[in-house]
């Protein structure tokens, strides 16, 4: 650990779980070049081609980066909690950064070529989720890094930090899932029924998709691997349930 | 409740959301409807509308009513815990037997029309989630209905069950955004872009079905909004960590 003490071993299935997130993300980005290189002409900014920094962008930034982020919890579970958050709000903010550069390409790529913005629901949902993503960010900073909140204001506000960065996640993903859907029918309309190559290839890049969300989610909403709370976020949260929960004792593990 | 003891009042913020749930809920089913209805012609079984038997059986099925099979242990929470399972079983197997139906619905109007099957995402996608609720049902009711396994091994697998029941649940609503965009995009390709009133339904539905999963999902994973563990399940679960838990004690809250 940061402090010289000697780290606790995480659980061996932990790592495991970490591991193949990390082979599925980097699978994902070579898969999606793949596909943009072999099929659809490369990538490039200032050209026909900018549509293409769209895709890789986004399953770099929305997925990649985003579900790394995420995961810093339980990576450095036993390292120094502020070290942790600042990693944390940085992979978040650079993931950001790389998702807005996706998004003005496909608005500059639309209009060159004189198409109307966000009228398909994969545009509703990638806009809805990258504002929310934007606004979760700036509301963590606000809450987590900035001296101003209080502790019981922190404990209050975790649980629903954690719940939309997850579901965020999950809305990214599922946006990733139009958006291949999208290109396919608009550029192998006709043969993607006979299951040409591009097509499998792209389908292929959606379970893979779907097979990381899993598995950062599993990794994530698993009890035993949570980060051990601190002894004052333990008193904290006794405190507040005695509060709050008058009428319903319990509440599960 | 059943035993005639004077029920725990549930929490006012859990019945809000429910209620909100269940709203959102029928208003789909009424979207689905007024955009097969409205622009696809009706549905019926013996005709070329056969294949809008499909998104209906899909929506009811796969999304609202496994969406409230899961809420099932909240909105019961206090009642006696196997009528509550009993209940979710029979939900879910009665989401399973309509999604058939949405299945079949497909698959004979392709073959009417001499379309191939399974050669897109969305289909990957619904084959999976399918395939795999109709498993994790079997694996529900043979660990948790059937007398067969012991309480130690029902402990082990409870938490594998609720986590890959809500993946499930989430993968449904990504598949039927996968579908409402083929269905646009096969429809009315052209006009999408300039905002028709049809598109613009869909990409609604699409939204709605988003918020119908983020409100269950919120309901579900609330800490203090679960089922307060009995007695016997408490003494178990702390027997359990004792054993598996020996290098790293805490575990979240």
């Amino acid at each position: 650990s940061m402090d010289g003490a000697p780290t606790p071993a995480s659980p061996a299935g932990l790592s495991a779980y970490v591991a193949v997130s990390q082979l599925l993300g980097l699978t994902l980005l070579a898969t999606t070049g793949a596909w943009l290189g072999r099929y659809r002409g490369g990538v490039a900014w200032h050209s026909p081609l900018q549509f293409n920094v769209h895709p890789l962008c986004m399953v770099l930034g929305m997925v990649f980066l985003q579900g790394d982020a995420l995961l810093v919890y339980r990576v450095f579970r036993h390292e120094a909690k502020r070290s942790t958050k600042v990693l944390h709000a940085l992979l978040h903010g650079l993931a950001l950064v790389i998702a807005l550069v996706g998004i003005i390409a496909v608005f500059e790529s639309h209009r060159t070529k004189g198409i109307p913005d966000m009228y398909s629901l994969h545009s509703w949902c990638g806009m809805a989720a990258f504002v929310l993503y934007l606004l979760q960010w700036l509301l963590g900073c606000g809450f987590f890094l900035l001296p101003g909140a209080s502790f019981s204001l922190r404990g209050w506000y975790k649980p629903q930090h954690v719940f939309f960065g997850i579901a965020l996640f999950v809305l990214s993903i599922a946006t990733c899932l139009l958006g291949i859907t999208e290109m396919l029918l608009f550029n192998i309309r006709d043969s993607y029924s006979h299951f040409v190559p591009e097509g499998v290839l792209a389908n292929t890049l959606g379970v893979m998709l779907v097979a990381f969300g899993l598995v950062v989610g599993y990794v994530l909403t698993r009890d035993d691997w949570k980060r051990p709370p601190l002894a004052e976020e333990l008193a904290l949260s006794m405190d507040f349930k005695t509060l709050t929960e008058g009428e319903s004792p319990g509440g599960g593990s």
